[in-house]
């Protein structure tokens, strides 16, 4: 077997010449393929079709009419739902809006503008630092950067961040105020966090007395082929005493429909009480008639497991299709190599360095758009530009197919144009 | 005619006894009526209940998709909708979510953490000063407190704020960042703000140069008695180049249903530029499914208007019941007055100076819960303690009827007990 990196640079030549034909290719198809986000397909939005039949009956528990102002925290029922699919108690979750998103910026701005539970607004402190488990979800880097965080990155191991690097980071600097992360089939790398790390996050001792771990819970139940576990943080950190470090976020977007479900978060006593006060002044309450009619539809948390196998149904093909392509187009010539997440909504991709935004560039001028390179790491800056985001929920499986083939084409392409201006 | 308040002091000890002897027969009764906020009542939300019929089609314009994510702004045609309803352009507009609330509170998070096109964040400035025309909104009230905004109160004449008085204020002082109001209808003394004064505040002269004016437009279509005209302040903005200053909010809370309906800011093209880049950062988008219903329920800006009227209808004889109550009650004795609004939500009622904390504790003890007084001051705090805010819409006719004559007693009792401890 020669592989492309032990060839010389002739070989090099003649091969690139073979993958642009190839490429050339499907610049004539006209394609027109959107990967770039983990959005839902629309076979998985049909499964909640239902919830689109609205609701016959508007009164929730205690007589409460959705259809009015009130109850600024939700509904005890919908409460009562998460309370048991996360073995939380309802107390303390508060349900919001259509975002899990938003309530992360909205804690970020209640931290930045009036502090936590008695110390200092975070901007009215000199440099905030947050740790950023690396490959990650660009829009927290977005909402770290947009508050003047300085994003501090640490690897993901296989069982999640670094844990020695984040111990050392939070223990001696008070300057460094919180982890931004998510758990359980991490965006993009799918890594669960094994039961020590998470352990180690409740248990750290950290400078800062409000140090704060933000727990994006957002693919909790979305497994694929294999149903993880996820420790949980709350549980831990009682035990040593750090219940005031975590608040949890999850939303409903990919379990009904995306931007228009509803999302919740969790955190201890004093924390959902200082949120509650907080939020008293934002707003009256979130939307009520769609907290009930989440309720009306999934009935109870075994409900909403059953459901996500009805998702996992029409992802796992997805998912084949795109590991298949990538085992087929790389297995005489390892070039790159790829993630096999148990959950989620992504698959990375790890090119040969210095290829990811020449890959991303190649496949967007035949059609096919990914998230941008770079997108993985704080400030859009992965130093060695390697490390692509694939998001195969969206497109059809024909598309999918294509879309895959082109990728690897443009692996392929990019690689030996690399290898070649190295050569040089 | 011989007043309570131009008796000997023997004669007021007989008519409080009169008074008191009323007042316990109400406390037999064991009410349990809340007039403190102004909740829509059940008919009302009756109205609209065919938005609780769902959704049969899911598409909304150039095929967008509203159970997936993206249009972080907003849907074309509901925006469309509110262009023609406000008469300003489309992309003027966002919609957001399930609160103007909400937006309000956002836009001041994003004033004091980030600033305004290149200004200074509120929050880097020593003081930051919001003009609070007084009686007010609690709420609006709240949010300033809470960002530590130092509230300067201006009385509210009848054509609303005392203009001479505002542009003092802003023409010498940079510290002054805002007003804050509810220009039609106005919360809770229902003033609509004349022609000069929208004009004035669209022209006047401010120190500052970020200096806003956050136009709470509540109760634009809340019509009862006839239908006022409120001059278009973007306009007369743009007329002096200062299209700039001006926020609008406005939501369905009170058309369709509150807590549950869609909400949008309007604002110059800057504004609308930098809010949008903010705003991405923050959310992904907005309940689409929610924004296309109403879209769909609607249709268009008159069929609102005429809805609009469905809710006065049932409004007009509660407001009258408030309003024949007082009347007849105080006729031979007029030792308070109250404001008699063409629209909105609220009533107020002026007593004798230092009663109306008396008289909402009065009422809360027979049952009849008002919202607190002071509520219509910042910081809760009016001098004069003689203003007590009237909402009609929540209770059902029998109750409202009971609720204004306990109101009544109420007030003459406390009356009589102020005119003694004066005269000792």
């Amino acid at each position: 077997m020669s592989g492309l990196k032990s060839m010389s640079k002739d070989e090099i030549i003649l091969k690139k010449d073979e993958y642009l034909k190839e490429y050339n290719n499907y610049k004539e198809m006209g394609l027109k393929l959107n990967m770039s986000r983990g959005k839902p397909g629309s076979k998985q939005l049909d499964l909640s079709n239902e919830l689109l039949n609205g609701l016959k009956n508007f009164h929730a528990l205690n007589n409460i009419d959705v259809r009015n102002y009130g109850v600024l925290d939700g509904l005890f029922e919908a409460k009562s739902i998460f309370a048991d699919l996360f073995d939380i108690p309802a107390e303390n979750i508060i349900i919001c809006g259509n975002s899990a998103l938003n309530i992360i910026y909205d804690t970020f701005a209640r931290l930045y503008l009036f502090g936590t539970l008695g110390e200092k607004p975070w901007g009215k402190i000199e440099k905030v630092k947050i740790i950023c488990p690396v490959p990650g979800y660009d829009r927290h880097f977005s909402i770290c950067e947009e508050f003047g965080a300085e994003m501090i990155s640490v690897p993901i191991n296989n069982d999640g961040p670094d844990m020695n690097m984040v111990e050392k980071l939070v223990g001696e600097d008070d300057s460094v105020k919180g982890i931004i992360c998510v758990p359980m089939y991490s965006n993009p790398s799918g890594e669960v966090y094994s039961d020590e790390v998470v352990e180690r996050l409740a248990k750290m001792k950290t400078a800062a007395k409000d140090f704060r771990v933000f727990w994006d819970n957002a693919y909790a139940i979305h497994h694929i082929y294999k149903e993880n576990k996820l420790a949980n943080i709350f549980k831990l950190a009682e035990k040593y005493g750090n219940e005031d470090r975590i608040y949890m976020y999850f939303s409903t977007s990919k379990v009904t429909f995306p931007g228009s479900g509803i999302s919740l978060i969790a955190a201890s006593e004093k924390n959902v009480d200082e949120i509650k006060r907080r939020m008293s002044v934002q707003t009256i309450g979130f939307d009520k008639i769609n907290q009930l009619s989440f309720v009306r539809f999934f009935k109870n948390a075994d409900n909403i497991k059953q459901h996500m196998k009805k998702h996992a149904a029409i992802l796992k093909p997805k998912f084949d299709m795109v590991l298949e392509t990538l085992e087929e187009k790389f297995k005489d010539d390892k070039i790159c190599s790829w993630s096999k997440p148990d959950g989620g909504y992504f698959i990375t991709l790890n090119t040969y360095d210095g290829c990811a935004k020449e890959v991303v560039r190649l496949a967007k001028e035949v059609g096919v758009i990914l998230t941008e390179a770079g997108a993985t790491h704080p400030y859009k800056n992965n130093p060695k530009d390697d490390c692509i985001r694939i998001a195969p929920s969206y497109p059809y499986m024909e598309e999918l197919k294509i879309a895959m083939e082109v990728i690897a084409v443009c692996v392929k392409l990019a690689t030996a144009e690399r290898l070649l201006s190295i050569q040089q």
